[in-house]
């Protein structure tokens, strides 16, 4: 593999033939850009047609204002999706401006699911704030997750075109994907063993499903076929999976200093993420060994395995590593990406076009964060 | 007013000259019979696509299993958005048969709004059967309605036309409502006063809105106008707003026999639904004892206030109708009820499906449960 064993440098998928020159950078850092400065206002808007007090209660989760009601400015992620969804309306030969609703419905869904999922999982901390639940209550995330889910599809049907049905009913699949990822990750908390399989197909559902389809929704609005839009979502499907890779290794080998998130932070959360998986299905001395000391911490209460000493998480993350689950990783982030890639092939697109969908997919597979 | 005072039979809205004769009856419930015939192997159907836990925990709160699985035919209500679904096509000129995709999404979405509220609201209690968040825990009950609400969308947008466009952007608007309505009683039942225009509002989007969509969706699957749509909507709203008010009057003088609930139930919830809303909104010696007894009431817990004496309920129960809340909110039913009829005078549609949808009007509204 390429990618160095350091913490905050844990992978690097390009292989040297695809290794993207440096004025790349600068065009995902425009591309990134433009997502925001178009999709924001329009999702701000969308927001504030919510009655309150759900308008407040889904500013504050969006990061616009703080838990006492003050305009805030705090990280609202890299927005990958509505970059890529301008992107794909560009691959239809669209206006980016095509894709904006696109991207606008499909943030709201993110935000549905982020807000159910905290709640579902008590996670009382997300971008270093408090989640909604924690804040508001959790009827109040309930009801706010709901309207955001509602709201996404307001803002695609009320363009009232075929395009927008056909966006529509690409998004509510992907939704229900979603939905079926958070119940499998739920069920895998209480099983001993989950496959390498089943944890890329719960990935698929979690993470790769709402990708595609913000890669495939701006083509759609902008009138592209259903071949060209299906190949446009194994795209988005495939640096979905890849990213999830990535982003299971950050969560155990990745530097806080970059992540925002503790160190060992997914082992802290006893999670059946794909490192452990592979690690454990590989076999071996190490494996065993790992198995061994996964079957007391699950006899632990969450406080106690928190309280853990450095040494007991990297000891952990050292067997996770000797029994090949980094490695594994790895490669599953690097065959994703290559698939991702491969989609493209398929696709009748402006050369620019597609230099800009594998900018974005290198970003988003070779990061620190 | 037509109302009797005893208990269990709370009102009658219609007047002399609309009264229906007794074949009205054996309509009616030929109407619903067919539309749970149709509309149930349908909603089976698509309950049967969520993936396990889901589809399990679904068919338990369907009352189709019990709590151990076991097959199971509990109490499923009385099916009346489905019936009016299929009249709604008929309405259009299509066969009943093209409202069942809009019968079905219609109750998803009902069904998705009650798994969500009985979680918020904390209610353990539905149709006599423990709540879904109560048998299988809150994360189900947020996810399995979460699913359900993306599932009420594929049902219609697979259809693929048009006209499931139109419809999926009907069920949207409504269940956009359905959140407002939910939000609103929560917001209300922390303040002190509520006025009888805020409450009806309420009302209006917890109730009116969905019964508003069924009432409208199969006429839009069958083609028809938007001006048409609109009318039956009217219809619909004031239908709902309507059963409504005679919910509320049920909730305090109805029959524990025939309303499977306990007696004054409303009260027992200290709701402030329209009979007293409208008592305190009266003035007068009544409204003023009223309003010091739930001054008093509010400081209690919600046990010491359930462990009250009959006779206490009774005290409250006489206080409202002595303050004219009582005939302030059967006012309000045979008003909307005859909205509901003068919104059907409008459309042109064959005479029989016009009388269809009076005799669904009169028994919604004149019932005893």
């Amino acid at each position: 593999m390429n990618g160095s064993t350091e913490r905050g440098a844990p992978v690097n998928t390009a292989s040297p033939a695809r290794q993207r020159p440096a004025s790349d950078s600068a065009r995902v850092t425009a591309l990134l850009e433009r997502g925001r400065t178009l999709a924001t206002p329009v999702l701000r808007a969308a927001v504030d047609r919510l009655a309150p007090p759900m308008d407040t209660v889904a500013a504050y989760h969006f990061g616009w204002i703080d838990a006492e009601g003050r305009p805030s400015d705090a990280d609202g992620g890299k927005a990958v999706r509505p970059a890529l969804a301008l992107v794909s309306a560009e691959a239809a030969g669209a206006a980016p401006e095509t894709g904006v609703p696109g991207a606008v419905a499909v943030e709201l869904v993110h935000n549905f699911s982020l807000l159910h999922d905290d709640l579902m999982d008590g996670d009382e901390q997300r971008r270093h704030r408090d989640t909604v639940w924690k804040v508001h209550g959790p009827a109040q995330a309930i009801l706010v997750g709901d309207a955001l889910f509602a709201l996404a599809n307001e803002i695609l049907l009320e363009l009232g075109t075929a395009d927008a049905g056909r966006a529509t009913r690409r998004l509510t699949a992907a939704t229900r994907k979603l939905i079926d990822g958070q119940a499998q990750d739920i069920s895998y908390e209480h099983r001993e063993r989950v496959t390498v399989d089943e944890c890329l197909e719960m990935e698929g559902n979690k993470t790769g499903a709402l990708l595609a389809c913000a890669t495939s929704i701006g083509a759609v609005l902008g009138g592209a076929d259903e071949r060209t839009a299906d190949a446009l979502e194994a795209y988005g499907f495939h640096l979905g999976l890849s990213f999830q890779a990535v982003d299971d290794l950050l969560g155990v080998w990745g530097d806080p200093e970059s992540t925002g998130k503790p160190t060992w932070s997914d082992l802290r959360q006893r999670k059946k993420s794909l490192p452990v998986v592979a690690a454990l299905a590989a076999g071996g001395p190490a494996a065993e060994r790992l198995a061994d000391l996964m079957a007391a911490d699950v006899k632990k209460t969450q406080r106690e395995f928190e309280d853990f000493d450095e040494t007991e998480f990297a000891a952990r993350a050292a067997l996770i590593e000797e029994a090949g689950g980094r490695e594994a990783t790895s490669g599953i982030a690097r065959v994703q990406h290559n698939k991702a890639l491969e989609a493209l092939d398929g696709i009748d697109m402006p050369g620019t076009v597609r230099d800009e969908l594998v900018a974005l997919a290198d970003f988003v597979v070779v990061r620190q964060r």
